[in-house]
């Protein structure tokens, strides 16, 4: 894209994912266009022909900017980072970039998808299981994937107020979102202090706190 | 870690995670030395305390190189392409690369995390479902997440032989292992013609021949 072109942002306010990027353009200070696609809505507005000619996946988020379209949060967050202008949100030391995108993957390849609603509708729907069961099953990979976030970061020596520095980044932009998730299925984070920590330092932000999902155009009680 | 220090890698031959990585060494010609981590042998030899000190998550692969450890494959892959010589396995295009990740996040993120071993684990033992109830939730997220990836590339109009071009990278890597879950598990992949296609070029190569799980020191039949 060029600098000057407006970019559309298809969200929705309770995805985890969505919410990851609302935070990276907050960070970046790159302004957007929001589209609700309601998850919930007319049997999913994911669904619908027109979202899935931009997102064949069906999912959120989805980012456009004049005929660039691109999918999947963690790529629209490394786009972000190099081709806008604001704070970096990827370390330049190679080393400590390759253990920011690790961190950031233990959340979105082996906490988030597990939560994702299609997977829980499978088990309610096809599976037979109830609300219960759903809620357990995803209080386990939030517990085992938050605690292996936890021993990561208090094993990291580049770890300071945030995740790997004193500077919000990736790790950052892809824990507080989890955090929220584990806060809504009841996890424990006792023995998980550096990521409540950090998880406070990052609410403090403005960047964060206006990403939440309590703060969105389509936010619903 | 310096170009002359010798890489530790462990993994498993099944891994989808692992031979992504063995794909990457081997099409970057970075030699390593191979530490088999047996799933299934003595309660799974990923728990022990001493495989979790490198890798918290208690999954593979992890990556050793004097006293940096990385864990997640694609974390692996990106810091094998931006610190040792070879090929690049993602483009200098900055749209072109953050669709590259997006493809490798479809896999990396919606479809494999999905089949992983705990998690079928979970399904068997504490949802108390069958081997084949099992096979059937592994096939619908394979099914529906390499079609995906199918329309991904079809309307790719940078796609090529491979993936994205018509040098083999980061998008190939992830989708040959899934190609080869896919079969393993009975999904049908008769309306991916260009997935077959991509497959099909990338197993001619020794790259990813030599990386096939049939064909490591720990392979079993």
């Amino acid at each position: 894209m060029t600098s000057g072109e407006t970019i559309t942002f298809y969200g929705y306010f309770r995805s985890s994912s969505a919410y990851r990027c609302r935070i990276a353009f907050n960070l970046k200070q790159v302004p957007y266009g929001f589209v609700s696609v309601h998850l919930r809505k007319d049997g999913g507005q994911q669904k619908t022909p027109e979202y899935r000619a931009l997102n064949p996946q069906a999912l959120v988020p989805t980012m456009v900017s004049g005929d660039f379209t691109l999918t999947q949060s963690l790529a629209i967050v490394e786009w972000l980072d190099e081709t806008q202008g604001g704070p970096k949100l990827l370390p330049e030391d190679p080393n400590l970039r390759a253990k920011v995108r690790a961190f950031a993957q233990v959340i979105a390849c082996d906490i988030h998808p597990l939560q994702n609603l299609r997977v829980l509708d499978y088990l309610k729907t096809e599976l037979g299981h109830d609300q219960p069961v759903a809620d357990a099953w995803c209080r386990r990979w939030l517990g085992d994937g938050l605690r292996s976030c936890e021993d990561l970061v208090a094993k990291e020596s580049e770890s300071g107020r945030f995740c790997f520095g004193d500077e919000p980044g990736l790790a950052d932009i892809c824990l507080v979102p989890q955090i929220f998730s584990a806060h809504r299925f009841g996890v424990d984070l006792t023995d998980m202090p550096r990521l409540r920590e950090i998880h406070a330092a990052c609410e403090a932000l403005p960047a964060f706190a206006d990403a939440h999902p309590s703060r969105q155009p389509d936010t619903e009680a």
